[in-house]
């Protein structure tokens, strides 16, 4: 792993400044919900109820905006089946789990090193 | 890389759910500033001006805050020059550099597919 940040600025000098694409990405995925419900569909396929149970403290109106979001980026698939009573299934797109990849690590690092950077702030 | 959230959760059910410090720590790093942030002084030690010009559209007052935040949590270092006018430099600090390693191949792939989404959700 030796991307640096000049290698990024490298291949387009404005890449996250101010307008650029990268930073509408950052607010949907890098926000804390964006990537507690991509993590939580990192699970599997779920319904509605036990996605929102994985997601502890989501509320209902944050869960719903926040799988729009990320299903019209294309990270997330929408499955409605035409069942009575209704039933809706969400998972990650291919794009999203290549995503996940790269996210994983990073959530490894955090659970990791969390405590410790909790305790010495408090 | 092949962490799975099952594997974290393995180690302790407990993570990533609400009131776990993992939380505290998503907050703070992967909020839009704070990545924005670190990710300006992966390029190096930075001062207060030329920081600000490098995370473009962060307001005094954002740049402050998510300085404190970080400095708090030990990902970055502030020394402060006894000299007239003061001079005062922020730089990664060790574990901050740690962390960027597991942010930048993230970085690497928001920045190859934030086009794309971006035209996709438009």
């Amino acid at each position: 792993m030796s991307v640096s940040l000049a290698d990024l600025r490298g291949r387009d000098p404005q890449i996250f400044t101010d307008g650029c694409p990268t930073r509408t990405v950052l607010d949907h995925v890098m926000g804390k919900w964006g990537i507690l419900v991509l993590l939580a569909l990192s699970d599997g396929t779920q319904r509605w109820g036990v996605l929102r149970r994985n997601v502890a403290g989501i509320s209902e109106k944050m869960l719903a905006s926040t799988l729009k979001t990320l299903e019209a980026d294309g990270l997330v698939r929408r499955t409605a089946y035409p069942e009575v009573p209704p039933r809706v299934e969400y998972a990650l797109s291919p794009l999203g789990r290549d995503l996940m990849q790269r996210v994983l690590p990073l959530m490894e690092w955090v659970a990791d090193h969390a405590a410790d950077i909790v305790d010495r702030s408090a």
